[in-house]
């Protein structure tokens, strides 16, 4: 991906961006401030620019006059970098002269979604689908050599193709007289692989006519208590070819897991709920089929994480003793199941594999972000946050494991926020804010009118209305600013993020004391979990080689606005990296490498659970985390810092 | 068993019976002639006897006045034997003098069903059913201890019972949480071993409360083109149960197979049969649950066995390519099966178990009968006969095996005979005729009035009318013969067997010429199979060890009278084993012993498919077998003598 320097003036700030990003980002980047409130949609008509030196696709809007455009006047959300830029910010774009300064102090630290290395994926022999597809020429049978049609198949593949200790199951077999003699005795048939090389058989699980190995497909879902995400898997190539996300219909049973867990133990609960999630997963696969268009016939796969709880209702396994102590989940491992049976609208041959879980709140989703991550192939000792609904955290490498959750509430996924919403079409996922106007320059999700605010734009505006003084590190909104944004409606102070001009909602997306709160007592809950099982283990944060951060609330993450509002320890920001969908990413990967069902294992026996419930120290803990960014603001040297300065400058 | 000894007067011949055997049945081993036509239930009054000394068990009737009770006439059919005895046939019961003397020239050597012999099975360690339960006791979990309910279960089953690789499926885990708990973690599961000890994982199909181990049970099916036949088995004990058998609801399209595969080629003609099929086991195995008073929830397997085209339509797999050149069927293995998913009506944990097939014309059954006779585990060089609709022969033993089918039509089964039955009740099953009077001495299958005759039964009745010159070698009935039991009715020839005061059905039991001559198409065949069998391998019926005969047509067979209509090749009788139903028999011990399925895949591939129909000495073999005994009286040499012998007493 080439990249292109761009020169904001008068701030004289360069900064380095990918082709095709556009001007909004490039300034979020470089920490300067342009007014942009449409999302990126080009609507509000604010974020001008003009180009001083180079050139820029696109940019043009019927808000700009002619000799504006002819000028170099452009619109900053609709300009596209392709070469290197000078670019200056004129003052009714800017607005307050004292932001840039401002802004500048905080470093922006973008945490993008880490991506798979295939290159590096095949070098190390992981790039091995668990289900594989070979062509077969089969000699037509005569009346000297007239063996039963599976022992002709049995022959080519034992002879030619090196497979043994083949299975093939009863629906394959009805298939197989009349597939093989559709085209000539020419036929693909699709392998599921066994756990272990030297045990185990090759299930034969479909037959097809003719030569269809360049079409073999993975769907991948991560099943959340609030939001359940697919993806339509090349594997030939292990490219993404669609993704679908949605709310989690059991939704309409209760937001967290133990009401839906009430509900599933009341007759006809169980059955309905399994319905919900598999109608949610069905809907998903569905729109990924539709998008990468796709045959389903060539869909040989479906792997699945979930929490103990989703994972329980997905498999119609009752888990009311799941919120019983001593908190017992009925299963960790879960064998291969063929996808129909769990009601999985896809082939009769497609097997469904799902991760196997640690506790009754250390789910299969956790498991899935250690395994795909890779963190539990590592050397370096790694603590790994998982952050939804319930958040889960994981420290440990190749050698040790330990794990713990936590009950977050669901604020990150947009759950219990007032125009929260998940990381979808018109989330706003970037913030910076002018501290003297308190105007806003925001991008959305997909550049489109904004209509709400995921978890990684709640975690910026958060800590940039902390920094720039509009929140103190109570929550509360400062009452004394007198300003349009700031405003007290049905006994709540809000902050206005986007005037319903623009936005793609017609109404006001504000945030409000009570959004804030619920944040906070999120990211507490998060902080203390972190904390309190390195207390358990007896290691300080100082020791931690890597963060590797999971969650499905963003594209991005701004590192160090997650420290400022005690998301994190503060560490070097180097040292994090982020997943995304750890879930997903995980489920992803075991439909890309069977070595992870073999590794999964022993992985699971070496996990250690600690409940954080039975740890006196937790509580403590918490009561402490809920403040910007912690009680004890040493904690966080950096910002402590930085506020000490920012004090010294304004009473200078 | 007892065994007692009969003295019959005034012949003066010896014979051992067993304890319960009726002396109607004594006096068939003897030789001698009771006449009796009312199958043993006592109402036809003919057989009276006098007991000289001892006493019989039963025997009085209203149809004996007092006095001759108290001089010790009693009814032959039912009077039981319970210790030695002497008993005199008075002129009335015998009629002809001479009938007893000629007679006594045909020895009798019946063959009864071989039983098993559990405690060999035993010392052998063959005694090992597939499924085998095992009573846990769970420490109850708590909260140092809270691992998942199945790791619970595995860590018992590993560390107190040795048990390893471990595979729950998913039905079973739906079951765990609430099972463990009902009875206070005291629990029973269900295992399937795997097929191999070293290889493979043991599955864990059920769970129930308490203490079950004791009732553990499988159902054996046999499943015929004519008739289904099957068994409810104590897997603690081998000991059966009940018994049920049943004519193949498919014979409503069709007597053979090829109409069968005709029918399943039509749109939902393969769903009909399948349905059609699985709902005769179905009743069958109702039937036999109702008769045992089992709980159907210890029912933990069935296994099934029949020929290619009944083991196709069984599964859904089209049989199309088995009647078309080159005669190929779908698969030779087919994996185990939820019994659910064939649609058969047992709870959802029961594996179903379907015995492999070799050819598209030598199926299941007769891999059951290698396997259930032992035959593959012989070191004698043996010839396997199986008599059914469709004939099928082995020749070999534990180093080597070769088979070979012929269509011999139904005959055997009672199929095309006039007042021909299966061997149920009512069915007549032995049988001897005065060669003067052609008054007939019958026994019936369950001492009940005749209902029609089964295939033992037909076998000994051509046999005695042909030695007893009613019908002569070319099967045509004696036109000569002036007696009323011989009559020309809507222009066939026939022999009365039973008049109808004395049936249970108020008609004329009757056996025509042209029964007669389907009988010789189907022993013909039967027998030229074998001889070219034989051909095809170099040996003669004397390099032949042993003969092992199979076939669901009878509780016993006559070997004399067998080799006397030249079903058998002539050879001593003591080289036969009568296994009665096979398939049955194999379908039974391989729910009694996993050994079976271990060895099975061997069996398989060791034997060698010959396809009668491409060999040119079949055809000769088979015109020359359409006669009684032969066309080649040689090949029959004691028959022959006796023959020989009579013709000279009626000449001397």
């Amino acid at each position: 991906m080439n990249t292109y320097k761009v020169k904001f003036l008068p701030h004289e700030r360069v900064v380095e961006v990918a082709e095709g990003d556009n001007l909004i980002k490039a300034a979020m980047e470089a920490g300067v401030h342009i007014n942009a409130s449409c999302g990126g949609e080009g609507v509000c008509g604010k974020c001008r620019v003009v180009i001083e030196s180079g050139s820029v696709e696109g940019g043009l809007s019927e808000k700009l006059a002619k000799e504006d455009i002819d000028a170099g006047v452009r619109l900053a959300c609709r300009s596209k970098v392709v070469e290197d830029l000078t670019v200056r910010i004129p003052v009714e774009s800017s607005m307050s002269d004292k932001s840039a300064l401002d802004i500048q102090r905080v470093p922006r630290k973008t945490a993008r979604i880490m991506q798979m290395d295939f290159e590096q994926l095949k070098d190390q022999g992981l790039f091995v689908p668990p289900v594989e597809k070979k062509y077969l020429e089969l000699p037509p049978p005569d009346a000297g050599e007239n063996v039963p049609d599976v022992t002709r198949l049995v022959n080519v593949l034992r002879l030619k193709h090196d497979e043994h200790r083949l299975e093939f199951l009863l629906p394959v077999i009805r298939l197989i007289p009349d597939v093989i003699r559709e085209q000539d005795f020419k036929v693909t048939v699709t392998l599921v692989r066994p756990v272990r090389e030297d045990g185990g058989k090759t299930q034969v699980i479909n037959i097809q006519p003719g030569d269809t190995t360049a079409m073999n497909y993975a769907i991948a879902v991560d099943i959340g208590t609030t939001t359940v995400y697919g993806e339509l898997i090349d594997l030939g190539s292990g490219e993404i070819l669609a993704r679908e996300g949605d709310f989690n219909a059991q939704i309409s049973f209760g937001e967290d897991i133990i009401t839906r867990i009430v509900h599933a133990e009341k007759p006809g609960g169980l059955k309905k709920l399994h319905d919900l999630v598999t109608g949610t997963i069905n809907k998903i696969i569905k729109s990924v089929i539709k998008q990468s268009g796709v045959d389903p016939e060539n869909i040989s796969t479906i792997t699945l994480a979930g929490n103990t709880t989703m994972t329980q209702l997905l498999l119609e396994v009752n888990p009311r003793h799941i919120r019983r102590s001593p908190y017992v989940p009925a299963s960790t491992f879960y064998p291969p199941i063929r996808a129909r049976d769990i009601d999985l609208a896809l082939g009769e041959h497609v097997t469904a594999l799902v991760y196997p879980q640690i506790s009754s709140y250390v789910g299969g989703d956790i498991v899935a972000g250690v395994m795909g991550s890779g963190l539990y192939r590592s050397e370096e000792l790694t603590l790994f946050i998982d952050i939804g609904t319930n958040a889960e955290i994981v420290i440990g490498n190749r050698d040790w494991l330990v794990c713990a959750a936590c009950s977050a509430g669901p604020a990150f996924e947009g759950g219990g926020i007032t125009f929260g919403m998940r990381a979808a079409k018109g989330a706003i996922e970037d913030f910076s804010i002018d501290p003297e106007t308190l105007e806003p320059m925001l991008l959305t999700h997909g550049n489109t009118k904004p209509v709400g605010i995921c978890g990684s734009g709640l975690i910026i505006m958060v800590a940039q209305l902390f920094e720039a003084g509009v929140i103190d590190s109570g929550g509360q909104i400062n009452k004394d600013l007198d300003n349009p944004r700031i405003r007290h409606k049905d006994n709540i102070y809000e902050y206005v993020v986007v005037w319903k001009e623009s936005t793609g909602i017609d109404r006001d997306i504000v945030l409000t004391e009570i959004d804030i709160d619920n944040l906070i007592r999120a990211k507490g809950a998060i902080y203390s979990g972190s904390q309190t099982l390195l207390d358990e283990v007896g290691l300080g944060i100082d020791q931690i080689s890597r963060i590797v951060l999971s969650g499905g609330f963003g594209s991005y993450i701004d590192l160090e606005k997650a420290m400022t509002i005690g998301l994190l320890p503060e560490i070097e920001p180097e040292k994090v990296t982020f997943i995304g969908n750890g879930s997903l990413m995980g489920a992803r990967m075991s439909a890309l490498t069977n070595r992870i069902r073999r590794d999964v294992g022993q992985v699971v026996q070496k996990m250690t659970n600690f409940e954080l419930s039975e740890t006196n120290s937790y509580m403590d803990h918490y009561m402490a985390a809920l403040f910007l960014p912690h009680t004890d603001i040493n904690l966080f040297p950096r910002l402590r810092d930085r506020m000490k300065a920012r004090r010294g400058g304004a009473a200078a």
